[in-house]
């Protein structure tokens, strides 16, 4: 036992140090590097990645691994979650056949670019063979790694979002189709006008120094962190005490840049408030995609499209960019930054109609994985599908099926944290306003006492506890997806 | 052999792989990285340091090394040139006692804050009992690397330019102290004028723009390279396809960041034009400090000072700070940026003055190694010479002899690399005139015929020769320091 520690340790040690290269030439490839400069293909990149393999694959490490989880009811919460963690990545990556494995590797790499052609050309079949393969060796994967506990298409959710299922996810889709679908077709049936004054080009560098301006109001630890740009925004980071958010400035989209801002801001919140001793071991960092895009999305949404936020913000953004905002008024830009619209993309989707876009991906993943859908009928079943929940049809597979790249990778099962995020964030929020009233803490210009809430609630923990065990802990509850759709539909029938 | 060759080829590939991670961390630290989030001091550059150390005295490498080095004349010139050098560094490794290795580092990280100390209090006593022991510790490692061919102070010089020892050195320093020390005098005799045109402040972002401008005049290739901006300017990068320049904007010295935006190029130039058929072994890059110096020097002095220079450029830096350059000329901004005065600190001094501070430095260094000079001595020492030479006394240790961090750093044999440097482009730039008249190849905007020939006789070889040996090839002739004094008497004569 004393000895597996040690070696686990120790070993941690080195996989840590390799995670942090592989942070950083991944910072390094989506900021500075020059076009040619990029390491992806390169003869060194294919030693680390074997440097990384061989750590991850250390047969004196899997044997202090297994002795440790045999034992592990002898080990603290912390130690006894991540070798729980560790153990099942360890022998989830042994259930897979190797040749299979390889296999796919190669398609992965020639799926891409083949998806990329057949969505510039509004071309499926082209995709098709690729797609059926890649649907192919998933439903294999859910054989693989199906254990008591876990079958079928919740082998793949749990690989996303730990703990949560079909009967999850059902639950709360059949919420959303029940009560959202209808408020929605009722909410969008008269279309949205744009506003004059929204119409204006908007400088680079004044969104920066607006962006810049919001870091400091979500008190952004700027010692332990860097704000820079890229071409899509990301957030990134090595522990707690270097965390890295990205942003884009378009001069003809305000709104694109403040809200990337807000939102990457969440993410790098939640990675700065996480216990500093949870650094140097496995079981830092966020709990979860869902969880981390609940925080992001907390306070995009909740807080960054408020009332509030907006009556104690909106004078620094007219300021920011006098004169070419005089004239209105904080309320008329909430309910601007608030429009809702159907729409065929889905990162294009606002608050209220961006779940909807969730439900048919779940639903067509969980048809595609249990074989009752075929890829050579998904163009149709989805614009079927899309037409009956948002009442218009997309007049191309670029604006339909192939809009998303995450298929073409393989993730299937990762779609449905990006709506679990949302309704977990609605359900954080009811919480954190039976403590204290949120909005109104907003008056003295900063996050602060909500970013305390969060942390002693949520971000503390890091990645120690499974994401359904800090929702009850942070709420006292299960996951119930009630109060999000209370709260869409409670925002958007005031407006 | 074959087997020899193929671990060492395979073994070198992982040595690359961490020469590159050094490259990006170094980047990282000294562009990106927020204040608490440097990696200097932490677990995992811990861990990075370990592979690195553990790969460089690997057995199974040394031992291919060694046979490889046996077998040398049966070896390519490229391949013979890196086993020699390979093999000579793992064993100037092994002669050094690890216990005086060890002392010797700890002793080093400790130097270094009481240095700053030291020089920021002007109290050359504090500093003094650190600066006995590494001159104490540089002695030894004269004796434990002395080989038939080097002694003493030799010993050091040919660490930082290998075959550059005292025989070529004392040569060179003597036609300075001869030749150039009088003119000096002569020509420092009456205080210079900063024109009033000069006094202005420079917006930082017009300064930018006109050193990306340069950057295109000297054709540096941005599909393979960036610039950026860091405290220091400094240029870094890992092959032919990564090559990175930084440089600094002060808006009270607009000549600051344009010769440095030029010195920089200049380094960046060679990185890039080293024969691609070189990446991938230990053979690229610049051949040695003296001779990237030479590369830096050539473009901000022989080509950056110009009057050639300044006519075909000196029109965009008149429009790019509008109106602030009106009315003045080329020719007087020209004799501007040439503008010689007698200075204490080394770091600003001009292109005429700079090699008599180090030949100062090179004199000191000298008595120090061989014991003729102690420690205790070294500020009345450097101050008597300083007259001597410049005449006029620092009024502070401060201003002299504490002025460097490299004495601190134990780095002694490194300053005279600094003024090879300069002459070794004098010398070049007296054969490249003899293929094609230097200035007037500027009229056409760009620096490409330079670029073209400083390619084909110089770096394309890469590090795969000795400094002396490319430039014989490029010059036809061994270094000659009279070509450097000649340069630097004409050109300050004229003006």
């Amino acid at each position: 036992m004393e000895q597996s520690l040690k070696i686990y340790t120790e070993h941690r040690k080195k996989l840590l140090a390799m995670q942090y290269v592989d942070f950083l030439i991944g910072w390094d490839t989506q900021t500075d590097a020059a076009e040619n400069s990029i390491i992806a293909d390169s003869a060194q990149m294919s030693v680390i990645s074997e440097f990384s393999y061989k750590l991850s694959t250390d047969p004196q490490f899997e044997s202090a691994v297994e002795t440790l989880y045999a034992r592990r009811d002898e080990l603290d919460d912390v130690m006894r979650h991540e070798i729980e963690t560790v153990y099942k990545n360890i022998n989830d990556v042994k259930k897979i056949p190797i040749e299979e494995y390889t296999a796919y590797s190669q398609l992965s790499s020639q799926a891409y670019p083949v998806y990329v052609r057949a969505k510039t050309e509004n071309n499926f079949e082209l995709f098709r063979p690729y797609l059926e393969k890649i649907v192919e060796f998933c439903r294999k994967q859910t054989v693989w790694l199906a254990t008591d506990k876990l079958q079928g298409y919740d082998v793949l959710l749990d690989m996303y979002e730990p703990h949560y299922t079909q009967a999850e996810y059902d639950k709360f889709f059949d919420v959303l189709r029940k009560r959202l679908v209808p408020f929605v077709r009722q909410r969008t049936a008269q279309p949205t006008v744009k506003p004059q004054w929204a119409n204006q080009t908007f400088d680079a560098n004044k969104q920066r120094e607006f962006c810049e301006y919001l870091r400091d109001v979500m008190c952004f630890d700027k010692s332990r962190g860097i704000m820079k740009e890229s071409e899509h925004p990301f957030t990134s980071g090595f522990g707690t005490d270097d965390v890295r958010i990205t942003n884009h400035y378009y001069p003809d989209s305000l709104l694109s840049s403040v809200f990337s801002a807000i939102h990457e801001t969440g993410h790098a919140t939640y990675e700065q408030q996480v216990d500093p001793a949870l650094n140097g071991t496995l079981s830092g960092g966020g709990a979860s995609l869902g969880l981390h895009e609940s925080q992001s999305r907390f306070y995009e949404n909740m807080i960054g499209r408020s009332r509030a936020f907006w009556q104690a913000h909106f004078g620094k953004l007219q300021q920011v960019f006098a004169p070419q905002l005089d004239g209105v008024s904080p309320d008329e830009f909430m309910r601007y930054v608030n429009a809702v619209e159907r729409s065929f993309v889905r990162t294009e989707a606002d608050e209220l109609t961006y779940p909807l876009h969730i439900m048919l991906r779940y639903e067509i993943e969980q048809k595609l994985i249990c074989g009752e859908l075929q890829v050579k009928d998904l163009p149709a079943y989805w614009n079927d599908k899309f037409t009956e929940y948002f009442g218009i049809t997309p007049p191309t597979d670029t604006l339909g099926v192939l809009q998303d790249v995450h298929w073409a990778y393989g993730n299937f099962g990762y779609f449905p944290t990006y709506a679990l995020g949302s309704a977990i964030a609605a359900q954080l929020y009811h919480a954190m306003n039976a403590d204290f009233d949120v909005e109104a803490s907003l008056a003295d210009g900063t996050t602060a006492r909500i970013n305390e809430w969060l942390k002693s609630h949520v971000h503390k923990y890091g990645s120690s506890k499974y994401p359904d065990e800090i929702l009850r802990l942070a709420t006292g509850e299960d996951f119930d997806p009630e109060y999000y759709v209370d709260y869409l539909i409670g925002k958007y029938s005031a407006q």
